[in-house]
């Protein structure tokens, strides 16, 4: 059987803060810089899901993308589109929202409900110049 | 003389809200629905800055790039930059931070301030799907 | 007050072919090359709506873009998406369903329903590479 | 030797129809929704073919890009482009021209014909949002 | 009849500098920076070709856009592409190859040659953040 | 601990010639085509630098962008932008300047001088449609 992976590209906006409570004021204006503001910045976020299976015989489908695109909007972008991070998510009230502790988060939220295949790559970009690739633990 | 429009692109991100304080809460929620979120949500803009003018034969420019790129991160990026539009910006005091009036604060900034040519275009992306164009008042 | 131009990108796919059945088949396979495939091809098109207006002060807006894009599905994507131009959409029962009239067809179904602004410009990319532009009667 | 990859995107565009004829036309209805339209509908595909191998140090390629589109034409591109991929292509009479199928196709016609290097990713695109990734059986 | 504008995007890469023979080598340093590298750098162009005109009913073209290819082929892309503007172009002996003046000359050239229609824009990226647009003298 | 990639996309854009001075010019003629132009043509290149390592819970960070796209600028950008890679670069005296070997290039400056994590990746970009990968020697 013919192993291959099917890919969806989804998009979702944000407010977000890196900043750490247990430093100091100056450690964290060093470490993050701008990205420190006390009033939050934001970006819009592309994130490709990648899952691996089977080719289907009778689909020519892995796992039909729609169902997918369903799984990420139910339990990633409900969460996270048009919010704040560090004050709507729970999820990022004791880890700093960047790019790779999101791109972890949408790991733990997908691989659990997809309906076939296997979670092989979140490819997440915070602009169009950087991106974070997580493979799972 | 050959009349030519160069255009530079840049980038931008920052966190907003839109809300209208004159209105009720179920009005803005209505009206703006997530965007009203009262924790913010934020996007990268890209901005497409075009100025007009004649080629000058000394350069082949109608203006050098690199200036305009100062003009316009002097002006506006490090204004608009990793900022919170509605709490770091005294312009959006008192006016909503639509793509829209953000094109016309990119028009306001930029078109005093250019060493030649003239300000004929703001292109504005709020998202990969959404711009805005102004053409000036 | 400022006037502003706000533009939705949406996205849909079609089959096709071109055929003037007026003509002999000759005249269109030398006319129209592999675009006069009997069997039809097809095409992902991305399209452009530049809706021109004031900009509301109670809003921020010209046009709420959600909206914009609401018309759009509404009187477009629900027409041509995943179809048969040829034979599933009766505009083009006695047109050729080409970029250029794909573009007049858009402009008739959006401008009469827009609740705000006036309609400036359809832009329908058939390929990454070919595209087109209309403005109206 | 440094082993390096060298890739080409290339384009094609087609009609398709997914429709499994052993099942109900309700089956098919369900499982394919839009994409069983028995008019067919279409795509522009872009298609990434990665070859893997050493460089040479005669001439700093790893495989002439140049070549390299020209088995892609040959094999790929003058079978599949502006097609029917139901009516026209043979190799998909039994099979059903999901984008996993059609990557496994591409990977059938280029891996044999290949004049240095060994393939290692077909990388489609079926629209913006929807991609496949085939590193062979 | 309805009027529309077809467009083309079309690619070549090429070599230049930017230097202006009648000035000192300070003033060109000055003026064009790394620019002015006597030994030249280089850049891929993409170019958009917009021709308007009136749909023809027979074919719903307003210009066949492989015929626009052929002619952007044979005119522009045939004396740009590969090539080093200053030395192996005539129309840069004494003209600076800027991007404004790249685009002038691509006006010069396809604007005759046009089998239908009219040359109304000539938009020229010469990275993927600046670009010019010219609309002929 | 959790492993990710984090990834930077950086630009520059320099003239080359590919050539083998060991060789006839008859061979290189036919061997590079265009490529070989004794002028020198140009490009813009796009670079992604894929650094992997832990995500330190401390900072949310693999490695701050910032710094490794200061790396990639002192290492690789202030030698090949705006450069002839044939004549400006000491690397390429006695190697072809094919994309395969500047990312070699970039490889070799960038993987010792990187404050935290592994390179992973260099992906490069000489046009829009032809890329290359190399994962280390």
């Amino acid at each position: 059987m013919a192993i291959c992976v099917v890919a969806r590209r989804l998009h979702f906006n944000a407010a977000h803060r890196l900043h750490n409570p247990a430093r100091s004021a100056e450690w964290n204006q060093t470490t993050f810089g701008p990205c420190n503001n006390p009033n939050y910045h934001g970006h819009n976020y592309e994130l490709d899901v990648l899952v691996e299976g089977e080719i289907d015989p009778e689909t020519g489908y892995v796992l039909d993308v729609g169902l997918l695109k369903g799984v990420v909007e139910a339990s990633v972008l409900s969460v996270l589109d048009h919010k704040n991070l560090n004050l709507d998510v729970p999820w990022f009230r004791d880890r700093i929202p960047s790019a790779e502790n999101i791109a972890v988060f949408c790991w733990e939220q997908i691989a659990p409900r997809l309906p076939a295949g296997r979670l092989t790559l979140i490819r997440l970009w915070e602009t169009p110049r950087n991106y974070v690739e997580y493979h799972g633990a």
